[in-house]
């Protein structure tokens, strides 16, 4: 059968990580084989898409674990799982065009191939490219649902956000500030602190050069209301011992400990949510996807009208996927971590 | 002024137990002074009450520490904190006579000077005095909103209740019976196993002789959408582990946790909450105040229907105080602890 109209010659090879064996800690190098292989033709119903942009997220590492979580594993021998961006070059779907850019689950690799479940397009003119990466996509959802639906912000409560420089922090203290909260935030480094409070975050926290509970007395005299927690560990425990009645702990997630040896370190503080009559709640953004719209139309036009900026950290080159991975749970990088493997 | 018609004669002596230490770990005998004072004679609005049961509570540990939690610390030298019962026998306030029953915050004595506040007249012809100290009292309350109002139960749920022989856990499983709950119950010892199988709980797990976790996979296949949990610890953690999409998770106590003199060791499973989308929120039974009436009307009607039992452990003499306290920390009492310090 001869391609529709309006493809692009089929690449020859296609380069990919697959998953080669579960780590154990950090993710090492020969935990992924770097593989090549040649290009399939797409078959009736499915597209191919060559990818631009992979979105590097803490939750990967997560998904390289054995065992029951929130999605099944990656499987060894498996491309690494990763939301990507690509353009569609050859598509027998008659939801997708050649020329389309298209967002989902397409890993890390040079060309996917798809059945079109799952993604969605995006428009260039909209919006530049690694935003659907960060403030419009998976990092902009969960802090728009976490900040929202589940921390349930009302105005005058005082928020605090751990991992308050990163992709989600960042977007769900500046949610906060819009509906009028008062928001600290806690990160690591002056830099990154000098950039929440530009941000409009009412006080930073840097956690590498003062004791977070010692932050959190200076600035939340009056407690915590709600906090939004993306690193879990230490910073978790002095976060619950300031809460006040009646507080709200979404979790989000827990970066100090993805990459334990050890077992995770449980919050020891954590009966301050019955002296307090608090809730703990964990989510996970997939579980909003109806409701992506929504938050997209809210958050473009915070966007458009200057309320909401977002940083990106754009590494090239698809080979240095495993060590720009590992950026993020050292606090390396600054901003939404990007790898761009090809030109849009 | 002479004394109101109905009143006894004045006693000369009472003895208390007052706080002399705060303690570190389980209490001590010496962490209380046995103090015996001259008992005054009401002042206007005043009552007398002698105290004929004394409610010992796993909250009490708490209630004997520095700093903040959910009631102020009992003051060094001040009387211990107790939930008791008792007959007036000398008033001056205009809404309690001589000879009427009262139930509240009457401390560790034989006899307790009150201004009313915080009282509540319990009448001994509707049911026997120690049941206003387990099920129509604190622990009834505790049970009753934590399983319904906290934990949210919903018919057919699977139910998982720690501590479940005890005052609180008890009533809560035999409440989420009765609203249609598949309800397993975690106690210690093979006698209070059998115990919550003939309140009706559908299976029990003696942590004593099996891992809780082990016990959990065989009686929770399809995991547990409800944990009810009275202990922390690795107990808690076990729970963690096999949370249901959706679940809650009430915090009614930790007991396991209060006699540490490490720190409390948190939940190393708590991102079971995130990967689950589960909830656990934490409650004081004080909050529900305004509901006691409607939960003791419910109750009421559930003993006389033989729906709902209780147990209790009455231990007799004010001085055994100190020793039958530590009964609690240790699983060593069997039904709702109790001390008589007088005949009724």
């Amino acid at each position: 059968m001869a391609s529709p109209a309006g493809s692009s010659p089929m690449p020859a090879v296609n380069h990919k990580f697959v998953l080669a064996a579960r780590p154990v800690g950090l993710p090492k190098r020969t935990d992924w084989n770097y593989v090549e292989e040649s290009v399939r033709e797409p078959g009736e119903g499915e597209l191919l898409v060559k990818v631009i942009y992979i979105s590097l997220d803490p939750a990967m590492r997560g998904w390289m674990n054995a065992g029951k979580s929130y999605v099944e594993p990656v499987g060894i021998g498996q491309v690494m799982r990763a939301l990507a961006l690509g353009r569609v070059i050859n598509s027998r779907n008659p939801k997708y065009a050649a020329g389309d850019y298209v967002y989902g689950l397409l890993g890390v690799q040079e060309y996917a191939l798809s059945n079109g479940a799952g993604l969605t397009k995006v428009d260039p003119a909209v919006a530049p490219l690694p935003l659907y990466l960060s403030t419009l996509g998976m990092p902009g959802m969960t802090a728009y649902f976490g900040i929202l639906d589940v921390a349930q912000i009302k105005p005058g409560d005082t928020v605090v956000i751990s991992g308050a420089a990163g992709a989600v922090g960042a977007v769900a203290g500046q949610i906060a500030k819009i509906k009028g909260c008062r928001v600290v935030g806690i990160a690591g480094g002056a830099e990154k602190c000098a950039y929440i409070k530009d941000l409009g975050f009412d006080a930073a926290i840097d956690y590498k050069s003062e004791p977070v509970a010692k932050g959190l007395a200076t600035h939340c005299p009056n407690g915590v209301d709600v906090y939004f927690d993306n690193v879990g560990g230490d910073i978790l425990d002095a976060a619950l011992a300031r809460l006040n009645l009646g507080a709200r702990v979404a979790i989000c997630g827990a970066i100090s400990q993805y990459n334990n040896t050890t077992p995770i370190k449980g919050p020891s503080n954590y009966l301050s949510l019955l002296i307090n009559r608090a809730t703990m709640r964990g989510f996970v953004v997939f579980d909003f996807a109806a409701r992506y719209g929504e938050a997209a139309r809210d958050m473009a036009g915070w966007i458009a009208a200057g309320k909401l900026k977002s940083k990106e950290d754009i590494v090239e080159g698809l080979e240095k996927f495993p060590a720009t991975l590992l950026m993020l749970y050292d606090g390396e990088n600054f901003g939404k971590l990007i790898l761009k493997v090809a030109n849009a």
